[in-house]
């Protein structure tokens, strides 16, 4: 951490910061121009709350150089993590494609969709159950009774299920399911991350519509500090000037995050687009640049699908899809060990 | 609402979904064009799943007229909502400031800031208890402490508190707060909007990182169907490519919330600029651009806060604020009654 | 295009807005609700001025249907345009690797590059000569004497070139450049775009920081309209929230344009990440969602490099890079002659 | 200027890297760490190039502590420039509001419009004559001949005028003209700037669709290097997620340049936010921000207006608004001499 000084700062309140500094246990390195001093801390400064410093008078900038987050980086951490979730294996060169519809809405429709994705090579099964909606007039899942019905239809293929998490109080509704995604809207609801923390649930954890990599980090360390280091992070776009789309699919994201951590990176380029035409381009673009993985929206009749039917697949497309991945796979981007962007 | 269907529509299709759209209540105005067919909706649209109708295969676009929100709109009620808080009034001409610390630190803190501020003209005291912050590490609030320390400051001093809830669950520990809020990153918390539209407490709705001012007032929908109207909306800045600002400032979302909707309407500059030089003069825009009220924060030390203190003013920086603020007032923009943007 | 009408209009206004339209050659049908009157218009509306329209006291909202580009449109132009530069095809199935430095700085540098990607299997060099540059006091480029350093490198290693110009006066300078690329910043740069329209050379526009496909594609349009149909696009990423990389690079428009348009699309993955560390995963990304080519920056010794070196890629870096994206090309996206979006 | 260098730096290119610092001028003060080595420079470094340095294998990250922009930099120009237009002062207090309509269109107009802006109290006169337009296909403007009508009304009513050039070849047309605006999408069109550089012309310079504003003072200061001083700046707007508005009008870039420089700044209302119901609130918010002065669109018939008439006012609505905003200006922002954020 580097924090530059004032230079009207006078040397009483430098000497008392400093104190205060070596009082966290860091070393300090002290740089004094002319114009300018620098305080050089070195140490563990992954605790060091930054918007304290940067309020005193006497601090012009602090800049980190380590990073802030610790049980999700790599530098600490070098090797893969690789998830197991019953058998399923995701990370560390293991490729999972997740699928389902956008919504659980009926036994039938259920069943029909898992076993046309577990065919098609899916190996874990998505469906929404709380669905989390703009509108409080629009759908809002089938919630218990959709849980239920898709873990029946995942045990019924032998697939592991995911489905949605809004609220800690619904936890006891999810014994039965193996992954639990937060959405976009939640990847800042600090208290719901905190409690995950304390589950040996695996969380899929979706980046926000608008938020930087490294606050996606930090909300997987607020998961993994309280001892759940089972995390997928899922990049699904972001907000832009973008007009087409519904989001900007921000695929240099998957090397990046694979750069700064160890968990498994998965994309999912149904919610990023919200168009059923570039789920397949963009699947495969996903799977060249290194993802770990795909969550991919799959109905059997999108066209009456009681959400964002718009941008699912037919099972059809989706078997193409799957195949065409599989095809580009061995020719993916592979970080390599001792890689530094 | 229109929908634009696809040239290549059977008339098939087109009879099911007129038909659909007729058990809906709506009445249908056909245009038959050469290329073209666009069906004309005619009725109460607001309940219409977008989302469903852009999913047909038939349908090439859909787009509201009228607004998808209906308890918050002003056409349906348009006369400004004046909100009453334990006689404190906010909307239909009543301007207030909301003032005090970040986060509640102490009790002789609370105590200096709500006196200082009180005496300054502030009518409503806020201060963070339940602190959503991106690190884990950094320092989370007190609590339930906090919040004893809050609402003790603001009996004290006879003014109704403000503190922000991150999750239901706290609930309880709210009795004696009079307005709660909703922070940017639970904008869209709907389990807890929906929670929330069951109290009997004014619900102060900040807008989300990168939400747009429709998805602002669906937001406070979910709250008001559930049967609590009182509802003060904030604004507080947005994620832009603005690199020296923390957020940038939306003033332009002032009289057009206010043109929107009947609610009242405040701005937080403090955390829209994170920059407490930027506090003065975003406050009196907001004022002149004819919000109802500004949420600032005041601390008696920013130098040692232990949040944001960055963008805190002290109590002298705020009095000097409250003054200029009332001058503007009488020239601040007035929305006709009878405009329309 | 689908015309809305304000509920209060007059229906004189409507009158002789319907004979306006009718005076441009449009059919219109007319839809009638108890609340709205929508105009539908039939015919070729791309010519018709949108500002106009929605300017008038009596309408609400006005929505193209169809696009407001035409030459550029693949409706009107179904098959693909396939570029020939000195014998180079690109576009319909032609994949082409542009490289070269960011700034010409030597002939010695630029015989090495040149040669080097010539021989990793690149087709076309590139190197900047007019350098637009954030400050005045930066590398502004070598200029003229940078151009003849070019086409000489070209020329001896039979490779077409690409430079940027910046403004008309400088056209006579690139009498030997064969492909002149018109940079971000001028992508709306219309004076400029009209010249080139009455040239004969290649144009590479590249999108601009902000904008949107459709107003890249009426940028194209500027040039087609003057008579010059040989047009690349290329997506080099648009700004947003990101910290990390220089901008975000939005691969989903690769085949959301080849959808809207049949010029040959590429993508600049170098300028888009501004990190040499995603420029490898980022091109097989790129080839994989079914961009026609990519430009790459490639210098002999990156960490010397006058401008962007950052960005650049080593020659045996590159000449990996080529191979890469050779293996992943086969299983790349292909959209389908019928397909729509 | 501070250098953190990678933690397996060599000595040997850290050396190198001293002696390339010191040739340049500079002091290097090196502070030590156990994993880290930091660089701090002192001296004029706004003439460095930071990709040069950031390039460099043995440096992380480079940052600068003094601002790159020297002309425009109001720490080596501490009091407010004003800038005097044929006696028309703006700046150090001298707030102005310079109207007319978007488009020259006719004598008759011209004439109109500016008898009314001037009876209303603004003091310069604005006209677009070259127009930049996204399509090709839209009106262009009245060009050359459009230019005589502005300058025409304009000393017919005593006033100077401002109009957008676009294409350094103009700038004969232009010798009538006092203020030439450089337009949103020309704002890094460097070669433009460095020839203004040149010119004794007032140079209106707005910022650009998704630029900041450091490198909006870059812009600036490419004109001022090449020995011209008298610019304005103008904020207008920068696109953002916002789905109602035309752009976000950007009011804290107010106060912050005006810290930041000594120029002038204004803003332009009209095309920040593209609704006329949003020009009055926009318009009282920037006075109160501290604005310099107000760049207002009026046409004497809206409905009809060539382009962009949706968001300009009648001249009665701006007598009104020329009038709110006198009444705000005794109690707008105003920086303190010896201010800083």
């Amino acid at each position: 951490m580097v924090i530059v000084l004032k230079s009207n700062a006078q040397q009483k309140s430098i000497d008392s910061l400093m104190d205060f500094l070596r009082s966290l246990g860091l070393d300090i390195h002290v740089s004094q121009g002319d114009d300018v001093t620098i305080l050089g801390l070195v140490g563990d400064t992954s605790r060091v709350d930054i918007d304290l410093l940067t309020a005193l008078d006497i601090v012009k900038t602090v800049r980190r150089i380590s990073e802030p987050y610790k049980d999700a980086n790599r530098k600490f951490h070098p090797a893969d993590t690789i998830i197991d979730i019953d058998g399923v294996k995701i990370g560390g060169g293991n490729f999972q494609i997740i699928a389902g519809p956008c919504s659980v809405e009926s036994e039938e429709q259920m069943n029909f969709v898992a076993k046309s994705v577990k065919d098609a090579g899916a190996k874990l099964l998505r469906g929404g159950a709380f669905k989390p909606r703009t509108s409080p007039y629009a759908f809002q899942g089938l919630r218990e009774n959709g849980l239920q019905l898709l873990t029946q239809a995942g045990q019924a293929n032998g697939m592991p299920v995911v489905s949605e998490i809004m609220d800690i109080a619904q936890l006891p509704l999810f014994e039965d399911v193996q992954v639990l995604q937060v959405g976009a809207r939640n990847m800042q609801n600090f208290e719901l991350l905190k409690e995950l923390g304390h589950t040996s649930k695996v969380i899929l954890l979706k980046r926000g519509l608008a938020n930087t990599l490294e606050e996606l980090l930090m909300s997987a360390e607020y998961i993994m500090s309280g001892g759940n280091e089972r995390i997928i992070l899922c990049e699904r776009g972001i907000r832009t000037i973008s007009a087409v789309t519904r989001n900007t699919l921000d695929l240099s994201a998957v090397p990046l995050l694979k750069e700064m951590t160890h968990l498994p990176v998965i994309v999912d380029p149904s919610h990023a687009t919200g168009l059923a035409g570039l789920v397949l381009p963009m699947s495969l673009a996903a799977a060249a640049a290194g993802a770990d993985g795909l969550m991919i929206e799959v109905h059997n009749d999108p066209e009456h699908a009681l959400c964002d039917g718009r941008q699912s697949l037919r099972p059809e497309a989706f078997a193409q899809l799957a195949k065409a991945v599989e095809q580009v796979l061995p020719f993916a981007y592979k970080r390599e060990a001792e890689a530094s962007l």
